[in-house]
């Protein structure tokens, strides 16, 4: 019964990718620890790159840098 | 000054509904443990479908099958 | 199938009164949102008081006021 | 290499309120622990006042009474 | 840049079990959604299985009646 | 009424020092939000380095590697 939450900044990620991400987690939990997937929970949040920061900057000035 | 996060699929809770969750989960902390309501802090996420997974899929597969 | 995080000080919360929590918290989910309780999921973490601080100080430092 | 989230209600704080914000907590972790910038990561959730509860009742609630 | 939290029970998962849990959570970020492993973040949080609820029991409760 | 988490590799911060994490992230969000230091929550959770993971591998991995 884990609980995984994967955090992305919000860039475009279709449905199909993060149906995708779900799935894949969902095994590896499975083939790595023996997790039951019935129960295991998977949450994808998406934040503004205004809203995430790394290097002490938000990624929305690193994106204008073309980085 | 417990933190309580509570996390649901983004599928129409209404403010009523949201406000009696904090209210309720407020008085069930003092209740049970003594913790004062005052600097008791409870939010709560909504989820789209499309980002939460249960079983290696996600909600909206779930919802489109019926359950 | 929400998923609750709860998170308190280290303070003594017993086997018998976290229990009591995690069955409140469910079946007030259920009662307000109509959530099921089978796919409920909530954790409590336990934090110890020099890592909690509120209004700029620990908790360990505000035990030892009194408060 | 922390990992910062910082929540605060969603009541228009600006692009640079929050640039600045990643910036200093950024430099904080670097003065107080030695934390590398480079890794740090810090993320910013902005959370609906009808989505935030203090004292039993949501912000909505307490911002119609003037507090 | 994307990080991860994965929660699971504390119930015997080696170092070994959790070095592949990270490597295989960065490779399927990589595959997905071309994310830079070099700056993806994953954190495991073990926790304890009376701090751990499903069904409105305890993980504990659970384990005694051989679930 | 922010709430902050802090999440650190747990490598010897002393209480002293996190003390100080905790008064100067309360400090800023008041100087740049103006938020209310007597509601601010601020929380550190210290990983273990098994538990912690960057670039696909844990951090007792990078530590064995001098990095």
């Amino acid at each position: 019964m884990p609980y995984v939450n994967i955090r992305i900044t919000r860039e475009g990620a279709t449905p199909e990718q993060k149906a995708k991400l779900i799935e894949g987690v969902t095994r590896l939990l499975r083939e790595t620890l023996g997790k039951n997937p019935a129960t295991t929970v998977v949450t994808i949040d998406e934040v503004e790159t205004d809203n995430w920061g790394i290097g002490g900057e938000t990624v929305t000035a690193r994106r204008k840098r073309g980085q």
